[in-house]
């Protein structure tokens, strides 16, 4: 029984969080959030796969070669990304301030941004506010820190939940930015730009193959099959931190409660996943595309994110036009292997392609499919037994100004 | 040398065409053309590498089997893809009327289709419009053909050129159309959708091999470097027809004359390209994506393709802000070997990153490089020799309303 409870990163024993605006947005918004545990912790993180990566991302995969990190300090507004050296600079002096100010390790302090790239980090304001921010954090302040890492994002992304270890409460908490720049194709060893962050607490004890495990298959499953734009980001992390407070039977893989925890972990990311989409930019529909038939694994994966990111489709998306000729272009140009004459697509419940041509179906009943909030599209490959399914928005008109003005 | 004369596709000697409006687009605009040879030619095709193809590419490759073909009927409004069997009955009745009506062999006119997908064609009133439309063509009908081919496009797109071969002059002629769904990747042998269709005649006697080769090199370095919305059309293609009436020694590959025919013909495809971005849906820039120094040539193409294909490098394109985070973002997630410290961006003739950090310029010196119509961009990786060019354009809040209303 996985239980949905308050107050997202701070819901697990033993975490505070804050958050605050430092001086970096224009806007005047949160701009410098904060989460730590009183106690170390086990930890593991994935990271961008893009080969342009901020030095917050190269940072934390060296500090987190020994499995351990206790707090965790981001910045929006800045992804202090192509930077050159100061930038490395920067980002450790941000992890230091904090290290010094909880008289933890500097190497377990990971750090994050996300903004502008190429800009160089205010890191002067950024310390300035450090004292503050570490003073205030608190029980209450997971809130603070969702809302301090938000850019284009429009609400804050937050959730925890509680499950039973044996006869041990455990919790997990989350919260995460992203918007725009969102294609996330995150890996364990090496990281890509969007960006997207999620910062993940728990109180569980936990064998470090097992989080690192978890948080590996739960991300391939509802971060890595989202995309609102199809630009990787150079600073997408997510990172997991797990205390041991809940003073649980240590959970180990191959369990039924490793598995529990996997599965809490899942719905975590699955439920971010979606409010990253619900809140893309511009966006004003909410699409899932489901594979199935496809001779592969891999070949499903590559229909699904092909549909899901075809500029054209998602166009058509914005018109509520029903033009499923977008959907069938994309699946034959995503590399997968696919025969017409065996593949079938569904507009909601509607067949509307079948035996290598149209379903004849009322212009009507089409287009209230399309003018839903929420639209399930679904391709049967009608090869084999494989499925994947992936989340994407509409692209409007709005998505186009918003980025053709970001900086300005 | 190589001059530039009159007429497009029916400067060629021994070349009609015709082009008209049978019924198919609401707008009334033409939408029918005719391109034929007085004599019999040797014929070569490229297609879309799309695995869902329009029954008109997969006819013409059964068609070119035999290098021949004689004519070109092509109608635009509707692509006739997804329409099952009755959409190859569809494809084959268009080309069967045109031979019957100039007594040529049926496997020698070769079909072409541009416009909605999974919508049957009216075949009706193509058949009717055919002897119309056979009978009006002639040496000065290349214009129309040009302007029937077109479907979003705002302008004709044609060309032709002479050269010397020996003491011979012959002629190559082009029309072409394409403004959206241009992503093209087409290949000798197997075919993809935009659609862009692009006809090619010639006088020249030439070698079947060298016109194969010729055109695949030709379009290799040309329509295949080419992106508006990274949706590739399931419906492209090139098609050449030789009638060799210039009376030229015969062309055959690794000569001289080889070599000038390639370059002509490269030169018709890239001004052809050109025009294609310059007349993209909704685009206000034409944009250069020059990439240096790459390790492989595949790699230089990876991050040219990458660069030019990022919606939000796009995005800030047509705001006019040189936000050059999102062109090293791009290249980092374009899948080629990148080394953040060594590669160099220039934006126009400005350097803005050098060392993994930006070289800081006047914000409106900058803003001047981005404010123009013409945009060239050079990535220098700092790696190896190679290099490779992509041709883009922005992303406008016009692209999205063309493309979400585009059936209604």
């Amino acid at each position: 029984m996985i239980k949905v409870v308050q107050h997202g990163v701070t819901a697990p024993i033993g975490f505070k969080a804050n958050g605050l605006y430092c001086g970096i947005k224009k806007s005047k918004k949160k701009d410098l959030a904060l989460i730590y545990s009183e106690k170390p912790c086990l930890a593991a993180g994935v990271f961008t796969t893009n080969k342009i990566q901020a030095s917050c991302v190269v940072i934390n995969k060296e500090y987190l070669k020994d499995a351990r990190a206790q707090a965790i300090v981001a910045n929006s507004g800045n992804a202090n990304c192509m930077t050159g050296e100061s930038g490395f600079e920067n980002s450790r002096a941000m992890g230091l301030a904090v290290a010094r100010a909880l008289k933890f390790n500097k190497k377990d302090v990971l750090v994050a941004s996300t903004g502008v790239i190429g800009k160089p980090l205010p890191i002067k304001k950024i310390l300035n506010a450090i004292p503050e921010l570490v003073h205030g954090a608190s029980r209450q302040g997971g809130e603070l820190a969702a809302a301090s890492i938000l850019t284009t994002d429009r609400m804050n992304k937050e959730i925890a939940v509680e499950l039973y270890v044996g006869k041990r409460k455990i919790k997990i908490g989350a919260i995460a930015k992203g918007a725009g720049m969102i294609h996330p194709q995150m890996a364990l060893h090496p990281p890509k730009h969007a960006t997207m962050l999620c910062f993940v607490t728990t109180d569980a004890v936990i064998a470090h193959n097992a989080l690192r495990d978890a948080l590996d298959q739960a991300m391939q499953k509802t971060f890595n099959t989202i995309t609102i734009d199809g630009d990787m980001s150079t600073n997408d992390m997510v990172v997991i931190l797990a205390n041991g407070m809940a003073q649980n039977k240590k959970i180990v893989e191959k369990t039924k409660e490793f598995r529990d925890f996997s599965k809490a972990l899942e719905m975590i990311f699955l439920h971010i996943a979606k409010l990253m989409i619900r809140d893309a930019e511009g966006a004003t529909k909410f699409v899932e595309i489901s594979v199935k038939g496809a001779q592969t694994h891999e070949d499903a994966t590559l229909v699904s994110r092909a549909v899901a990111s075809s500029n054209l489709f998602k166009c058509a998306l914005f018109g509520c036009d029903p033009n499923w000729g977008r959907i069938a272009a994309a699946v034959g140009y995503s590399g997968a292997h696919v025969d017409p004459w065996k593949m079938q697509i569904y507009l909601g419940k509607e067949l509307v392609l079948r035996n290598g041509g149209r379903v004849k179906k009322q212009a009507a009943v089409l287009n209230r499919v399309f003018a839903q909030k929420n639209i399930k599209i679904t391709v049967d490959l009608g090869l084999g037994k494989y499925a994947a399914t992936a989340y994407t928005c509409d692209f409007s008109t709005n998505y186009v100004r918003i980025n053709s003005a970001y900086r300005t």
